[in-house]
């Protein structure tokens, strides 16, 4: 596979593993990530990008494996002190953590682009691999609940993904442009594969989905596209997917998200757990592969990595 | 003195020890203090008010005592991470210290005033007595120095104030109005006194007296008016008061300081080391007292406002 490249769409924790799997088998060129930006937010006068950050972290090895947010041996006198003077303190920022969202609100307002700013600071890291924000434009993940709608990380944090969900706005989508190079990455001629984390649906790959022009490139893309379930059992390994598809009335099955993709999808990722549901799946015309999907350990994440890559190359091989 | 308030004019470090002093002997409502913000300035998409932080936390019991500048018990992680990261590390922000700066900046964008915001964060760390930041307009104090002009921080901690100084000069403070419960407090019928608090005169105490109208004011102000030496043996406390002197082929004396203030001045506090100075100095009209001017413990800090309140006194008895 040394002339192919590949894409993958990702949101924060679950995807971030798999995207170090992937970064462990592709050289730097060969590699792009491409980050939901819908839940970056303004707080205390600084721009959050918590997905970028998962997967910067995660990418650069400083992630919290714990928490799946901010970074590990971390400190918390910043929030300490800032409760203090009054602060508000329902969202928590590291010492460490601080340094990344102070440089970044600093960069970007003098003038540079979110990916800019993410390229250089992710090199500094060490990070070679190319991750791309999703847009430069904002977009903003507002969750619409029966309590009214509301910012993306007031619901997830300081709600704790409490308020029954009744769906979501993506504010300023429809004037975001895709990051110029996703365009140019996917009608690179050596593309062999896009993949879609087992990331959640709704919140972290639909904002990416919804990018003008972007679903439609998707469909058109001759690279097989793959998704991993990020469904298991009917649970989600982390995080509200499965509570939303409940209060959305919807089966909380990886065969929903399989058809949720299916208008540009080529193949399927199911864990074991859901063997059950291969036929279904492979009735929508889709090449499944049943797996273990649960990433606990970096094997874990680089065995789930070789499963795509290997199944991108087979479908390509049959088409 | 149950009904009698003072003011004080203070810089940083000597000037906030002063402070606290006078804060142990009046009560909240009979003492304000203003305070200068010449060397304000933007650091990484922040606003830093380095004199206005050190009396905050001098006034609260947090200020940190070798240093002079920021909070004891402080950590570095985000200075760290932030060095990692390809940032500007000259300029040293703890964690808990940056808590304040965070917020200040985060207040500031929303539309408070700089003095809004320094009450209620003081008032969170539970200061009771008034601070007066000099004025809510922004003033640049700029160094002239051999090697041009340069913000007061990058001189004063970058250069490590290294550059020879040929002037100063104060940026925006033509337009920058007193902050406006100065001149309510300067006309106040119980004001009892005025002290210059030993800061150094060019760049602590000569923005605040250079805002329009203030040195008149003080000109014309009928309560005492004393300054406290910032010159001892011919030596500062701490800082570059003495090299500046030098540079600017002024003598590094207390009696140039003296005459410096001359014009509003009605008394001054020697240090004993300088007593040889007192009949200079009274020769210039202006009443003197010799006393222990160096603050090392939290009494001499808090004798040095109790001489500074019978000087008052006394002077306005006689007049």
């Amino acid at each position: 596979m040394n002339t192919s490249c590949f894409l993958a769409l990702t949101g924060g924790i679950g995807g971030a593993k798999l995207a170090l799997g992937l970064s462990q088998l592709l050289s730097a060129d060969d590699l792009a990530l491409i980050v939901n930006t819908g839940d970056d937010f303004q707080h205390l006068g600084l721009h959050i990008s918590p997905d970028i950050d998962t997967l910067v972290y995660t990418l650069a090895g400083l992630n919290n494996p714990e928490t799946g947010w901010g970074r590990s041996d971390e400190t918390w006198h910043f929030m300490q002190a800032l409760g203090t003077l009054g602060g508000e303190t329902w969202f928590s920022l590291g010492d460490r953590d601080l340094a990344m969202n102070v440089e970044r609100s600093y960069r970007l307002r003098a003038g540079q682009t979110l990916s800019q700013v993410t390229a250089a600071l992710a090199t500094a890291l060490g990070i070679r691999h190319t991750i791309l924000p999703m847009s430069d434009d904002p977009v903003h993940t507002r969750v619409l609940t029966a309590q009214g709608p509301m910012d993306f990380q007031h619901y997830f944090v300081r709600e704790k993904c409490a308020p029954a969900v009744t769906g979501f706005e993506f504010e300023g989508i429809d004037r975001a442009r895709p990051h110029p190079d996703i365009e140019a990455w996917l009608t690179r001629p050596d593309l062999a594969g896009v993949f879609l984390c087992p990331s959640n649906p709704f919140v972290s790959v639909d904002p990416i989905l919804s990018l003008p022009g972007l679903r439609e490139q998707l469909r058109t893309c001759p690279a097989p596209i793959i998704a991993v379930s990020p469904v298991v059992g009917g649970a989600a390994i982390k995080g509200p997917t499965v509570k939303m598809m409940q209060e959305l009335s919807l089966p909380n099955s990886a065969s929903w998200v399989a058809e949720y993709y299916r208008d540009f999808l080529d193949g399927f990722i199911l864990d074991t757990a859901d063997q059950a549901l291969r036929p279904e799946i492979e009735n929508m015309g889709l090449t499944v592969e049943v797996k273990n999907t649960v990433m606990v350990s970096l094997e874990d994440r680089v065995q789930l990595a070789r499963t795509c890559l290997e199944m991108a190359h087979k479908i390509k091989a049959v088409s």
